[in-house]
């Protein structure tokens, strides 16, 4: 993506390898929206530490960081000895797997650097292969999304006002992201629209990531409460929505993601406006049988509770803006705070992969393409 | 409602008036839900401030205050000449009526009164006849919000989880409050139940002002994010809405109210959940004809972009905890901030009235009855 340090416009990708420092060099996401800031983790260490403190969150991006973290741990080692190499890796794997434990996408991106190294026949043969699997791994992502782009930029036609929800965008993934990747695409097709982020409650994802993604990019756009959309597709306002995903079920079409997802799919679909899902293939479970066996994380109440921002220099405290928790509701009160719900197949409109775009009925009859395109 | 102050449980209305010191007494609402305060407003200036400034806010609360503020702008005036007196009333009218310009119970309350005092003969009768004219202003409001009490509370059973969205409680008016009403009058009964507050973002009053009451009355109740609501009632977790209303359309049924009301109505209809609006009869408009009709108001944007809470002392600050905003949303992006929506009759259940529970489409049938009640 695109983004305008000191006033130059430059490409980033979310992760990347700086083969010289062998280091991952990541967007430091948690200083977002208010500063914009790289940051190299110099040992495998310190990338696992990037993913536990979450310098960097979304599943792709996750994925590249713990792919280039094993690469990096690999070529950390010194020696000669492929038993010695290969316990020193199966160490580098399981502290990055630590990092996450509950995410599944850090594992399936290392297995495929692990199972590319086994071609090598000397430490050295497999520390070039883990870099390059590392690489293809993260050049793969940013494919992925470009196709999810393609295809999803048919979907947007000039004047339309497009509904976003949380940020399953460029932050997410090492570039261009899925539920964006149709909005990049389309305005690179020149189409001119505007885009409503849903603020997105109670970590408020859309307010700081997408709509900064959006700011950088030159998209027109307005954040609006998350209690707003209804209003807005009353009025006609909002044409079109698109969401990510962080689960979906293969065998049913159920999209597990970000909490008020699915309310959003139930206003689309009593206002009759196109509801899409945008997902990497990684995403697809094929095992589940119900959306009512995704577990449903419930998260610390301290989010409902109150609000991180930055707080504005005034004349008695004239410092730079500086980041700060506000405890909005009672402070005798406590929250209850599901993080993601889950929409039922019947109030999809489509789902855009980087196959093509799929009706949710789709997705099983045509698991073998799909299975075998990501894996 | 009783509210707890240094140990002590209490009763107070949110609006009193001190005879004494021709004082009207309000609970100070911009310290809620972090400071109790009452404050007194001791002439006719400073009762307009406080309503100007949303010391007080919400329909009959406001209401009353006009009222109490013309009655004590009256007493204010020393002089036997009527036609002195009268003029001096009219400015006392002009300065509360020019608080809040577009609210329609300040001025509906001071007619009341104004039309009063014409009985007396003497500045001295009209005086006291205009202060016992506020004060049935104000227990009427009170005996509206019992009767919506007594009405809903045969709605509520014991174990039953309740959703609330927005303030329409005690605070909001003089006591008791309209959508909270059916919740104190059902714990009244002994029943046993569970409300989610709805956060109520923009403004977040749930979070606030109803958490805060409903922790004063020691009513079980969680805070949940807006768009945690979906989710609760897929999983089966909400067995009955109640709401407030700014403004009910007499001839449609069509109901006004704080942004995010629809959605929940929608979500509600599509789960065959109950929802229930629970209105004084001062807020039904007997003359616009369609919802689309009604004033949408556009606030300002800083409400979306940021949020107002409390900062916890730390230890390099270790003063008390004071109130700040902090910026939430990407700094270079704006916001589009509806105050409002507007709920069509087909999702209502119910209109809960001090005269009994309605059918929205029951309301026009009924106007004699309900235009009489409200005079």
């Amino acid at each position: 993506m695109n983004v305008t340090v000191h006033g130059r416009r430059r490409h980033y990708r979310t992760v990347t390898f700086d083969l010289r420092r062998n280091a991952v060099c990541l967007v430091e996401q948690r200083l977002l929206p208010h500063e914009f800031k790289l940051v190299a983790a110099k040992d495998f260490h310190q990338t696992a530490h990037s993913i536990q403190d979450m310098v960097v969150r979304g599943a792709g991006a996750i994925g590249a960081t713990a792919a280039y973290g094993l690469a990096q741990g690999a070529r950390q080692f010194r020696g000669r000895s492929l038993v010695a190499f290969r316990r020193h890796v199966e160490t580098v794997f399981q502290t990055l797997k630590a990092a996450r434990p509950t995410a599944v996408d850090p594992v399936n991106a290392m297995n495929q650097v692990r199972q590319a190294m086994q071609a090598g026949e000397t430490v050295e043969e497999q520390q070039a292969l883990a870099l390059a699997a590392a690489e293809e791994f993260a050049n793969e992502d940013v494919r992925h999304c470009q196709d999810i782009g393609k295809h999803g930029a048919r979907l947007i036609r000039s004047g339309m006002n497009v509904l976003t929800h949380c940020n399953a965008g460029w932050l997410a993934f090492v570039d261009i992201g899925s539920a964006t990747a149709p909005l990049y695409a389309a305005q690179a097709q020149g189409k001119h629209f505007h885009v409503f982020c849903d603020e997105t409650r109670p970590r408020s994802q859309g307010a700081t990531l997408t709509a900064w993604e959006l700011a950088q990019q030159q998209i027109s756009h307005q954040i609006i409460a998350d209690n707003a959309a209804g209003y807005l597709m009353q009025r006609g306002k909002i044409h079109l929505v698109i969401v990510g995903s962080d689960r979906t079920l293969g065998r049913t079409g159920e999209v597990a993601n970000k909490i008020g997802t699915y309310t959003k799919a139930v206003l689309a679909h009593r206002h009759k406006i196109p509801f899409y899902v945008a997902i990497p293939l990684s995403t697809i479970d094929w095992h589940l049988k119900s959306g009512r066996d995704i577990p449903i994380e419930a998260r610390d109440e301290s989010e409902v509770l109150g609000a991180w921002g930055a707080i504005t220099p005034t004349r008695s405290r004239p410092s730079s803006p500086h980041r700060a928790y506000v405890r909005v509701a009672n402070p005798t009160s406590g929250a209850l705070n599901p993080g993601f719900d889950v929409t039922p197949p019947e109030l999809i409109t489509g789902i855009i992969t980087p196959l093509g775009i799929l009706r949710p009925g789709d997705l099983w009859p045509r698991r073998r393409l799909l299975q075998e395109a990501s894996s």
